[in-house]
């Protein structure tokens, strides 16, 4: 694209021309256009969006994945032009790399679809990606099912149990969530949820104004945009209270801090929407498509995770593709306040620091962890960290040089990234890089408990079974791993994610069995979190990945 | 569209389908697809967007005009479905349409377009409208010329005329600004300009923090989106000192407060850029689509109308299609505070009170002003008017009965509707319509100043010449007419907007040369303010439409 504009001018002629205007709408010359029957153009465009829109984008624009269109073209600063896109790249080649992977981070998908399905596959992502519908307020309403009525809650817990020791437990690929007792590991019920739950939150205690039982109510999102409302005070027959569908494509939710709001966010349509906690009746829809720290439009600027403040009466909407922020003020919906906080790409995933006023996020594309002063509203710092941060839940800790500090997994090595977040007492150290440990492996999550001495971190991404198999645990004085723990030899098994009991003597680990994630072969491995022993296992669940205990995370406990 | 969404499942089934999801992609069946040459369609493309796309908007989905869609379907909340489009119409019906105009209040354009432009457009309207391209924060940088550099700028005004009484006119056909000495009345030079300047803005005194020499440096917006700054205090021939595109079709511009920062609303793409004020260099860009207030995502929501906000560090941006105006802080642009304030469609233009906090605007659609609290930077109140309100620069004045009052004229009838403005004196009368004053003929603006005893009111969109030609004097003590004054009896040429001079003494009116705009036939006609006598008129002028006074706009005298 020429950087000359004259789209339009006082004359008659347009300097750039119908070619360019026409880009989305003209077919590209090509001989032999790529053509897929009906059927199969319909499988295609659900595998896709299943498996590939995730990282690639539904309009193929790319983002954490590259840029999937049947041609594209992009000019520098500088003028130089480069051009690319499927087309060009060809069916046998795509073929190969959708099989096979990439060295630069892609999976090899040959166990996940068939050979027709790849083949398709290629086929499909040289034709021009059919653009989803967008979704009204109206059509949300419209989706909205309650099962038990709020006037018809109970006013005490009906099951006698420690609720506020439950864990909430993703079951992904089965579209449900477990509820486990934490004092005596029953599992109580499967909640029917949307689809490969991604984040599952809890109403929480709030300096300004709580919920008035924090930690009863959780919100689930489904990447297929279905939000549901649980209640852990009803019997596990009849948790799930409510449901309301707010996006085709979707990753997180929140609590506001009154409990009043849960505003879910949207990959496709690229929007969040806020709905009434009690009723999950669609109160209003925000779009998120914008201007990205770049300066360019982004069509699909997606809604990677959304946080509540524990001091301000807002959320923090990361906009993956903006690289912003957006601090939104629920305390009045119809003149809404949004702050967007430049940063940088791709914003994923997060946490706050011990005060609640630091919120610290990774940006990907950028290998950095973003801090956000959720006080003044505004950009606080960024830090440089190693290949592809991803925290999770993330870990605070007390290091005994650096003071209060924070750490990071990363997708892309096996490194634990450490920074000081205390910028009152600690001033020198504040976001600075306090020191790395490497560990065998890249990873998902760290987590610990103030009432433990140890850091754990996971290894999920690493080829290999044995090192995806063992989770590596830091000693908090010294830094260095003290053990490896290899939770499972079972093939098609992966160690993920972390979770402490309320009291912070145990630490439940997932074993996540991918290869039959749709049978009960998965379970939660249960470790003594002082002498790091195992004490047990929990059967029967349905690839577990996930974890939420009801007292760590209404607590603000990371 | 139903309102049953599954476009994405657990399973592999979608719903809606294919032919929901490629409505955007897939051509309609229809037997004899309209065609046009290549020239033919680019020569259309360039008066749809010159003659319609500011009333049906480029991607023809409508807003003050209808929806110019091929094919469109629309389903009701109750399920209800109606169906339409350019198609159905097809190509005599829409020759006609085109030609003599309807009685919804389309304009005959059998004056404008010739037969053929009229046969070709018909036949354009029914293909797919072609998408304009985006423009990138690099794109704008790359457009910026300088001609005098900021450093060069004179220290005080270079040719010893009274600046503060200029007047700086548009003569919008030939995209130039006239620069007249309110004083001598002489026409001091023509500066070429973006096509059809549609507002020109001052920097303004301003509460909290105010730039060097209010109401020196004014910025025009062309309907091109290109954006010039003028220097009054340069020599004439050299007070065109630098100029930036922020878009292909725009309306609006305004300064900060303290002179920093220019601020440009597009029409396409939907956005506003920020750019540096004394060099011109664009900083920023923010996306104006959205969700509107009905809860629809709306691709073309554009910037109406921009404003200053004098008592806050703010700017007033009118989204027309979302119904809602942004509050956007100036005040740090990288983590930039948006209010998102819900109200009416669609936004078109307004004018502060006397005390600078409230701003009242006009929604057009829904037959309100709209009032929103500046201080609290929420909608304060929706006042019933008449059809289509249209204020201009507004009317401030105090009334007998009902204290401090407002006034707009109405697009849509010969009415000028006056409303209370003063909550904190006169609480009952504040946002209720006082009284009704019924004019010979719809109009475009309402004017007066405070040294005046009267309120102009023009009759600009009356179809009869006589009425066209003439504006009317309202008298502030009783809300009647004291007079009507035929200002030109010239055929095509019409009476258009007020500006009084700096003291109050002269009223000054366009005789708007609309059918030869490109010739100097134009004038503007000067009133003594007290006895409503002419004084005299300034000829060769280039169809003059609106006049800024130095000193009452940068001083806010409305």
């Amino acid at each position: 694209m020429s950087l000359g504009i004259s789209y339009h001018t006082t004359g008659r002629a347009f300097g750039v021309g119908l070619a360019m205007l026409l880009g989305s709408v003209a077919a590209p010359a090509f001989a032999e256009e790529p053509t897929l029957s009906e059927e199969a153009f319909e499988r295609s465009k659900q595998l896709y969006f299943e498996q590939c829109a995730g990282c690639h984008g539904v309009l193929r624009k790319g983002a954490t994945g590259k840029n999937l269109e049947p041609h594209w073209k992009k000019t520098a600063a500088d003028g130089t032009v480069t051009e690319g896109g499927t087309l060009k790249l060809g069916q046998e080649r795509l073929e190969k790399i959708i099989a096979w992977g990439t060295e630069g981070g892609m999976n090899n998908f040959s166990d996940i679809m068939t050979e027709e399905e790849i083949r398709d596959m290629a086929t499909y992502i040289m034709m021009d990606p059919p653009k989803p519908p967008e979704m009204s307020l109206e059509q949300m309403k419209a989706t909205r099912k309650v099962y038990v009525e709020p006037e018809d809650y109970p006013t005490e817990p009906l099951h006698g149990r420690n609720w506020e020791n439950f864990f909430v437990v993703i079951e992904r690929d089965v579209g449900k969530v477990a509820i486990i007792d934490g004092d005596t590991k029953e599992v109580l019920t499967h909640i029917p949820t949307g689809y490969a739950v991604h984040v599952i939150k809890a109403s929480e205690h709030h300096s300004i104004s709580e919920p008035e039982h924090p930690g009863r109510f959780w919100y689930t999102m489904g990447r297929d945009g279905k939000m549901t409302k649980i209640d852990l005070w009803q019997t596990p027959d009849k948790m799930l209270v409510s449901e309301v569908k707010i996006a085709y494509d979707a990753r997180d939710v929140a609590v506001s801090g009154d409990g009043k709001y849960v505003i879910g966010g949207g990959y496709w349509p690229p929007h969040f929407a806020i709905v009434d906690a009690a009723t999950m009746e669609p109160l209003k829809v925000v779009s998120t498509r914008g201007v990205n720290v770049d300066g360019d439009y982004v069509e699909e600027s997606r809604v990677a995770a959304i946080y509540t403040t524990p001091h301000e009466p807002t959320w923090l909407v990361a906009v993956k593709e903006l690289g912003q922020i957006w601090q939104v003020d629920y305390s009045d919906l119809d003149n809404l306040r949004i702050d967007k906080i430049d940063s940088a790409k791709f914003l994923h995933d997060g946490f706050f620091d011990p005060t609640g006023r630091y919120f610290q996020i990774a940006a990907n594309a950028s290998n950095k962890m973003v801090v956000v002063d959720t006080k003044e509203r505004k950009l606080e710092a960024m830090i440089d960290v190693a290949a592809l941060p991803h925290p999770g839940p993330g870990a605070n800790w007390n290091d005994p040089n650096c003071g209060p500090v924070a750490g990071t997994t990363h997708l892309g090595v096996g490194t634990v990234t450490v920074w000081g977040n205390d910028p009152e007492g600690h001033p020198d150290q504040a976001w600075k890089v306090c020191y790395e440990t490497e560990t065998d492996g890249p990873g998902l999550f760290v987590r610990t408990h103030p009432n433990s001495k140890y850091v754990w971190a996971d290894q999920t991404k690493h080829p290999e079974p044995e090192v995806q198999q063992s989770v590596q645990v830091i000693d908090k004085e010294t830094g260095e791993i003290v053990k490896t723990i290899q939770i499972t030899e079972d093939e098609g098994s992966a160690a993920v994610h972390f979770e402490f009991n309320a009291d912070g003597t145990e630490v439940w680990v997932s074993k996540w069995n991918l290869s039959d994630s749709k049978e009960p072969n998965g379970q939660i491995v249960i470790f003594d979190a002082e002498t790091l022993e195992e004490i047990g296992r929990i059967d029967g669940l349905y690839a577990p990945t996930g974890k939420f205990n009801v007292y760590n995370r209404s607590n603000h406990v990371t």
